[in-house]
């Protein structure tokens, strides 16, 4: 992949037209707020664009995707966003795979698959990638675009609450507001509204917590039977993780989920200094020093028995 | 009250020396910010000066109250922050009540207790306001009044989820963070950081909530009892009214929480356009359209009725 500056970006975005632009399978608020706004600004310039995804766009993001009119063409140029790799492509686009003429991300673990691309690791969202490449096409900011362009950074960054919210996040985020997007609504659409059945998932997950070697560790269980009680989706338990981490004094906090034939899913995060990758990894698994997760068999008694004590000696 | 510029402003505290702030009692991160980042700001330019409050600071405010010597002097001047009544002074400030020199605020509210003052209803904290002051008098803004006065807009707009976090709240937070501000610090401790005792009140009220009219109102009871178990201080409960309300659909949150007495605490949160503080106003209480609170008496489940069914009547 050949790394272009701005300009360049924005003169073979110039240059092109029926142009398709490909989110990340499972979309989140990068994904969606950056194939928007880039879609969005490229109508503006008199491209044919539409933004795709194989999986269905959840309907919480819809202030953003119905403001944008749907059009049918044969494409004829492949732009990636907020894409690391093809395997995240999903079945409806992966036959685009070696056809991607430009990629902009800000995953550092981005593959270059792309004929050319930006990646900005130091960007907190890649939609703050796609504002300057709108900027660099000197097409102006509307409502619809600064809403996508908010909406992304500000759920990569956990409403501004992880390490990656950095003085450009709030800077721009600032920017988008003044070209009227609407913070309030959807920080409060994003981090202030739950389903019944994520607070039902919540509650239970609550119910379960236990706190080992004096506090220091905290652990969650999700049973299958939960899930089903509680009516949630795998969407709905996003997040579910942090919240063992969240508690005062807690250096590892363990969420073990039940799945399918023995096997449960355990998510490990460190407040602090601790490396949980390394406690996943005794069990196959891996991860970041900070966020990590493993596959572990057995009946719900050992496993969380097991993972515990592997926790505890990392203290 | 005379309303002065921030030019005016700055030329009284030029003129000043052995300053007291004072900050109002039940201190928040926006009194201690505004409090803090001018006395910091006014030490730079040589003064005698000490932020004071009737209450004692939260410990979790130590990496602001920590980075300023104690002084002692003779008060000459009295400025007051975020203060917008002397009913709020608490009761070693009170004597300070006819003597304020100059208040800095930005409550609508204020009552105008002081000689000089600037109140900006406009501006999400009041440490955004005192950041003005502070550029008015020419003086760089370092590390500590930087996370001092981020702490105070991040703090007073909920992390920026309130609907007073302005683009100035954003620009200036990114502002502070180019001038050494923590933010990842700051919002993790604020907002991503429980105690035991809080989770364990937050899982208690999950266990009590009940839905009522097809899932429009939300009803959490917290008993005497709920709070004894679970250790939870009033400040652990804070922003627990807020929760039923989050949960999509429901139209007006309730919690209720048993007081002495036969007494009833009722706080309740508008999701839409309802006029909780119509509802609440029938119990003899009162507070905004979106937010408002009445004190019930009778037994639980009396009490309990009666509230449910006059915040039907209002759907």
């Amino acid at each position: 992949m050949k790394t272009v500056t701005f300009e360049k970006c924005a003169e073979l975005l110039h240059n092109a037209d029926n142009i398709l632009i490909l989110m990340h399978r499972s979309p989140d608020g990068d994904a969606v707020g950056s194939g928007y706004a880039l879609a969005h600004a490229l109508r503006k310039a008199g491209k044919k664009v539409m933004p795709v995804c194989s999986d269905d766009i959840p309907e919480k993001y819809g202030y953003i995707t119905d403001t944008l009119e749907v059009q049918n063409f044969e494409p004829e140029y492949i732009v990636t966003v907020d894409l690391a790799d093809t395997q995240l492509f999903g079945d409806k686009l992966i036959q685009y795979k070696d056809k991607v003429n430009l990629c902009i991300d800000h995953h550092p673990s981005n593959t270059g698959y792309a004929e050319y691309g930006i990646v900005d690791a130091k960007a907190g969202a890649c939609a703050q990638i796609i504002k300057k490449v709108i900027n660099a096409m000197n097409i102006s900011i509307d409502k619809n675009i600064a809403n996508a362009i908010f909406t992304g950074i500000s759920t990569d960054t956990g409403c501004f609450k992880y390490s990656n919210a950095s003085a450009e996040s709030y800077q721009m985020a600032a920017e988008m507001i003044e070209c009227g997007a609407d913070g309030f609504f959807i920080n409060k659409l994003m981090f202030d509204t739950k389903s019944r059945q994520r607070l039902e998932i919540e509650r239970l997950a609550l119910n379960s917590l236990t706190y080992h070697y004096d506090g220091k560790i905290a652990v969650i269980f999700i049973t299958k039977e939960m899930m089903k009680k509680s009516g949630a989706s795998d969407d709905d338990t996003e997040g579910i993780s942090g919240m063992p981490r969240q508690i005062e004094g807690v250096v590892i906090g363990i969420t073990i989920r039940e799945k399918d034939n023995g096997n449960f899913r355990v998510s490990m995060r460190s407040a602090g200094d601790k490396d949980v990758s390394a406690v996943c990894a005794e069990f196959g698994g891996g991860g970041h020093k900070a966020a990590a997760g493993c596959t572990v068999t057995g009946t719900a008694e050992e496993v969380k028995e097991k993972v515990i004590l592997a926790a505890g000696a990392a203290l």
